[in-house]
């Protein structure tokens, strides 16, 4: 009867760990990293922006880049070339950086964003790497990539998870 | 001749360690920190978002609280009191919280968020000590407070930056 118990007792843990070990294993995550790299702004007019977060922050006010399209990976729009361009601002703070875009025309998240919501937050970034891997994995689970593109040194893609997660995400991906 | 090439090489370095001095105090920041603690996405069904976001990072789907105004710091809307609620979850990244907001009615900065916009990030938090004497700096800017209150142990502001900085700030303070 203790014999019985017992081989009871093991098959009943061995069948519970294989179960709890399958769980686990569904669930790899699409995400691999715990950290957000960045949050954007969605702007009209960087120069006032820049301005007035350097002000509340106690900072200098950063310098103004542009992004275009790249050679190294050109910028797609819902799978099209675009000639899309910004205007970028970027604040290094403790933890992350605070992003500034302005939207310049041409067809872009960033536009579409501006155009719908006017001013706001558009998406948080998380660093990847396999960026194309990554993206891959989103589609699978019903959130396309918007647009990409990158720059020198280093790759972008806007995640559509507004249906899922409510909010766009970015991989960004250095080379 | 030298004594007096001295006494004017002295004077114009004392006054130019005062202009500089000088500089820097009109510099004096509204937020001290440089660190983001929180970014919140506003979203229709936190049950829906909560497992979606738990699948794509790989985590457990966290509990869901409910915010409501306490009687420690009564929320108020605009200036008048009001009884919104909201259901809220908080996934603890690397470097910071995201938080999900779910509106559940009245009269409330996360409601007129979902109103007008639909789901979207509503705003980055940061950490302050007394947050009353924040909210009157950020007031003096021209950014009024547009919804405050408390729960047991701290304190909340949500700021509208939305004119100067593009977007809604929360100020958090823990007692």
């Amino acid at each position: 009867m203790k014999n019985i118990l017992l081989i009871t007792a093991l098959t009943v843990g061995i069948i519970s760990v294989s179960f709890l070990s399958g769980k686990d294993n569904e669930q790899e995550p699409i995400i691999a990293s715990k950290t957000i790299t960045q949050v954007a702004v969605i702007v009209k007019d960087i120069n006032k922006a820049r301005n007035a977060w350097a002000e509340v922050l106690g900072v200098k006010a950063p310098e103004v880049s542009v992004a275009e399209s790249h050679f190294s990976r050109p910028t797609l729009y819902r799978g099209s070339p675009s000639d899309a361009k910004a205007k970028l601002a970027f604040f290094e703070m403790g933890n992350l950086q605070i992003e500034l875009i302005q939207p310049l025309g041409g067809k872009s998240t960033w536009q579409d964003y501006l155009d719908k919501h006017g001013e706001g937050i558009h998406h948080v970034a998380f660093a990847v790497k396999n960026i194309d891997g990554v993206e891959k994995k989103f589609e699978l689970q019903g959130m396309p990539t918007v647009q990409r593109g990158g720059w020198d040194g280093g790759a972008y893609s806007y995640i559509d998870a507004s249906e899922k997660l409510g909010c766009f995400l970015e991989l960004l991906e250095n080379y």
